[in-house]
């Protein structure tokens, strides 16, 4: 019997793609540059639980979460060793359950409030969140001594600090991003200084390498990578398409399944292989190729940022090789969506 | 016994809320202009069955949809007698789907491989899409009578045309919107004198009152509006609101907890009320409060673009009022999405 092998161009339209090939690499490029703990994955990015299982194959053990239900997740999957809600939350119930999991669970924290919600919630272990610059969460450095204390008073314990500098990972010029990285980390270690304990964690994909300040880094872009970061000369490569199918032809443009429900846009629209993007509509691209399409064509297309990207799909196909030819071999949940 | 009534408020966060004095106002001013067959509400908007029964309710028994899993889930929930997929498919699986439904379903079609598409997967009744300005799908206007043609000789029942105009019906000028509307629906009414049947589909909620061609009106929008839709001075009101709780506060700017997974940021920031949104990430809104807010308080948010924004929640909470003290009175969920 001949079963024919389904191929990146038979699937089910929009969906994505990862190449593993890309993929692996990635993961053996950051595993090389930041082995273990100097890593904390990031599961935000991907929100998938089979990838976050992969980074623990590479030896990193401990991941961080933007959303309780991203912890909670991980837990269920078995990846409970030292979980970080590298965010804060009032959510009573969620603290709770995040309390309750049969993990090692910290939390951020960057006010009374958030202390007292915390331990509150049966928590026991928290980081200061320090404000190094970007205008987002985090406690003036100033305030970070105070507020271990007060952590430390409510009967918990503070395992250090945190501070993102997210102004800064994004940043196209190497030498701008490596001096403003430098003055974010001197605010995140002043406060260090102050509060104590084993952690300083900070850091993306974007300053992996140059953020040499912080003893783990919270990546998660560089498994799949994206345009956005793509542009910034990183040594990761892209490992995530989105394959679409080509519905309407004419004299000066095609139009391809996929759109403004499909990709996230605040980076802008998807770079298309093959073409130029011109637009997006809600399920649609509009796009104009440079060879000749049909309808039923198939064409590829990389996000300009996976965060708010994956986070409208239900799964990830996983193909050998990046090109519509390449087999399916896998099938990932995006099993950490919502909050 | 006292049971204390959950109120917005209360939500877990980030939650979509619909008001629903100002929904059942949306619904009953486009009742009243389009009444019963006149309009043929588009769920891509809200992807959303107990919506789409409310419109039923209305008098609209005629449904259009976006993506092949739209119009399942619609027969699913019984509103089965008059569905059109105002879009163009290539997908065998999908359409063949869709013809063996349990209700009348048309397809629009703009080109040879479309209409072979249809009549192959068993569909019977089609509408020939006409290109009338925007650049996406829909066929030359002068190849309309030529694939309708095609569609008859292919076995198909040709019921008339659609055409979207899609660059209409966001534009601000009032005046301007009504020209090119009229512009538009020429284009729509030469193919339609051509192609024959009873139905000439078009238009949005921006053109639903001014397009007095087309004899059915595709609006969506106009249940729940959005900023975008907002600014047009059309006569139905906000109906939709994000509830979100503010995780940090600084000296200079707050933070609440919804970003660019929580809506769709094609048409720019949502609009915060009680202060003005200054950037979104991931999961967070930074924003700029009008009075003193504390971690732990609620802020609303209406979404620019509500199409994008639903499709990330799995759910909507509907509201008897518009503020955080409204009592919460159903919740309903965002069953149609995907493809």
């Amino acid at each position: 019997m001949l079963v024919r092998m389904t191929v990146v161009a038979d699937l089910p339209t929009p969906a994505l793609v990862v190449a593993a090939g890309a993929f692996e690499r990635n993961l053996a490029t950051m595993a090389a540059a930041r082995p273990g703990p100097a890593l904390r994955p990031h599961v935000k990015a991907h929100k998938c639980t089979a990838i976050a299982r992969r980074q623990a194959e590479h030896g990193h053990q401990t991941f961080c979460a933007a959303t309780p239900r991203e912890l909670v997740g991980l837990a269920a999957a078995g990846l409970t060793a030292d979980l970080l809600l590298a965010n804060e939350s009032l959510d009573a119930d969620r603290l709770r359950t995040l309390a309750d999991l049969d993990a090692r669970v910290t939390v951020a924290v960057d006010s009374d409030a958030t202390i007292t919600a915390a331990a509150r919630a049966g928590l026991r272990e928290v980081l200061v969140d320090v404000n190094v610059g970007l205008p987002r969460c985090g406690c003036a450095p100033s305030d970070a001594g105070r507020l271990a204390d007060a952590a430390r008073a409510a009967g918990l314990t503070v395992r250090g600090v945190m501070g993102y500098e997210g102004h800064v990972v994004g940043l196209a010029d190497a030498d701008e991003r490596r001096e403003k990285c430098a003055q974010s980390m001197e605010r995140l270690l002043a406060a260090h200084a102050i509060v104590g304990g084993d952690i300083v964690s900070a850091g993306g994909t974007g300053t992996y390498a140059i953020n040499t300040w912080a003893n783990e880094i919270q990546a998660g872009s560089y498994v799949l990578m994206d345009t956005a970061y793509g542009a910034l000369g990183l040594p990761f490569v892209p490992a995530l398409r989105l394959v679409a199918t080509v519905v309407s032809v004419s004299a000066k443009f095609a139009v391809a399944d996929a759109g403004l429900k499909s990709f996230g846009m605040d980076h802008g629209n998807p770079l298309l292989e093959g073409g130029e993007t011109l637009f997006c509509s809600d399920e649609h691209v509009t796009f104009r190729p440079e060879g000749s399409v049909a309808p039923g064509d198939r064409v590829l297309l990389q996000p300009a940022h996976i965060d708010p990207t994956i986070a409208y799909h239900e799964r990830l196909w996983v193909a050998d090789g990046a090109g519509l030819d390449a087999p399916i071999i896998d099938e990932w949940a995006v099993d950490l969506r919502g909050w």
